[in-house]
């Protein structure tokens, strides 16, 4: 029996799964930010050419995914495996993306952690030899998230400072045995974390407890330090959470400095883009790895990175029933092809 | 690389990850009905203790996970994963029960297809070394599905006769390297199938032809017929989709006959329980899974057995955007320990 396990929660893919392609689609608001040429689409009609916003969703993860098996040479049908999810209820943006598409497919629900858990499923499936290629995919879209989660559009309601902006984004990284300019080399999988915050337009302070948890115990599994990284990102903790995790680890003498970033933070121009504590979704790490994060490792300007997508695993009935919100998350390390395990 | 896969779709798992323990809990109908000597818990109080149908849904995973981990003397930190999902938006019957448990959490979602896509994972985890121990769990609970997809119970709406009823019940599995009296053999991952039924209270029309798929995809894959089989069990498909699933199969000249049945069917008296074409819900194939189906094997009256859960894939808003419904089925592999592979 081989052991692929490194310490308590770290998984360990001896074959290194590369990276065969990848691609985003973005809507208007993330097409004006500072990451805007990095992404494969940045669509000028939010609702993506669909009557609904729903659809909208669905149709930029179709277009992820069309966009990363064009690059890749690949039909479809070539994927052994399909991993993934979204924020909408039972993950409709996902499954009527796939829906007759000839693809296996494993429905994931990681909220905002869903890029990290469905890289981290599909890189064992390839590292397994359960699948010689397997696609991690997500989405989310500002207008079904405020729909679904807060209040009607229309009703203009007045956002607290502590709020994020749901990312119109989606993402799909495309895993298969053999070579690539970028390969998937540890997983840790994140335990459910609640310690108590219970305010739903506070999504940060409740997700960096879960990112700390998850981050700490990534580098006591691999017995590494933070300078072991050229960056480590979280997915969406946004500028108060993201203030936290520095603190948490802070306390422990580590200092993130420069290494550390948040897509949350990456995605909008916060001075110009009125996004208060920043971006979020499963849309937000799913289009910042398939935008300028890949890229730059694909140009060798990252060499190591730490992708640490965060979900707060709250629902709207559970808030409406007085229960705080528990959160995960989820952190996968990417390596340039030449660099050997650390 | 190891190559773990058989034809198209099925996976093979070759260390054949052993069921170290099962438990099941279920609610006061589903214990008033034929098989309810074999479940582990039945209550009479559906709301297990709690403020509202939500928490009793979380409740039921914690108590179906707590006597699954007695049963095989484990804490629940010696997990290195828990596989688990269930029909609530957001997955919060999963969530909130795996919270502060200290187990890696990977949540999934499969609507009913659950407990075979979480087995599925587990065994693919345990199989491939990057798990000692892992669990697949999975619940569905009558009233919070009612409240959430349907009406509100007090409304008293007449149901069709092709609607079923939603079990309220909570299977656990824990897999592990090592010897148990059942094994995970292999498993067929499924397709996203839609074949344009559109009616919410017809499911099991919608779910049969996925269903369909994947169990002749499986056969296709492993070589072999129905024969092969002790008995090939459906989720949930009831009285109106698997008469639909055994005339699939007619038409292609198999005859599925005794072998084949549905746990819809099995949970229910359908004479004198009032529950149309039967039972539904992720928590229905996970209890007779987990209660009558494991115990028959164990007691190795059953030796080889192949569970086919199956989902609907949509949500309220799809239906009212006037979508179909797109469905999945995985199918695993489970046989008695002294079976070599067939």
């Amino acid at each position: 029996m081989a052991n692929q396990r490194l310490g308590k929660q770290t998984l360990c893919f001896s074959t290194a799964p590369a990276l065969l392609a990848w691609a985003s689609v973005v809507g208007k608001k993330e097409g004006q930010g500072p990451l805007a040429r990095w992404f494969d689409v940045v669509s000028q009609d939010t609702k993506f050419g669909q009557e609904t916003w729903e659809k909208a969703e669905s149709q930029m993860q179709k277009e992820a995914l069309q966009r990363a098996l064009q690059k890749a040479f690949l039909a479809p049908h070539q994927l052994h495996a399909l991993c993934a999810g979204d924020l909408l209820n039972q993950c409709i943006g996902s499954s009527f993306a796939v829906r007759g598409q000839g693809v296996p497919f494993l429905g994931l629900y990681g909220a905002c952690s869903t890029m990290s858990e469905s890289l981290l499923v599909a890189a064992m499936m390839v590292d397994g030899g359960y699948a010689e290629r397997a696609a991690a995919m997500t989405s989310s879209h500002f207008a079904s998230a405020e729909r679904q989660y807060r209040l009607p559009l229309e009703y203009g309601g007045q956002r607290t400072p502590t709020a994020q902006w749901t990312v119109t984004g989606a993402g799909c990284v495309l895993l298969g045995q053999g070579e690539g300019p970028v390969h998937v080399r540890t997983a840790t999988i994140g335990q459910v974390i609640d310690k108590g915050i219970s305010d739903a337009n506070n999504m940060g302070s409740a997700m960096a407890p879960a990112a700390y948890e998850t981050i700490r115990q990534h580098l006591e599994d691999t017995h590494r330090t933070p300078e072991d990284y050229d960056l480590i990102v979280t997915g969406d903790l946004g500028a108060v959470g993201s203030e936290i995790l520095r603190d948490f680890f802070r306390r422990d003498g580590v200092t993130l400095g420069e290494r550390y970033h948040d897509c949350g933070l990456m995605i909008f121009d916060r001075a110009r883009q009125d996004v208060h504590a920043g971006g979020s979704g499963c849309g937000c790490c799913a289009s910042v790895l398939c935008g300028p994060l890949l890229a730059r490792m694909a140009a060798g300007e990252l060499r190591r990175l730490l992708v640490c997508a965060t979900g707060a695993l709250l629902s709207p009935v559970s808030t409406q029933q007085g229960e705080s919100i528990p959160a995960v998350c989820h952190a996968v390390e990417l390596t340039t092809g030449g660099q050997k395990e650390g």
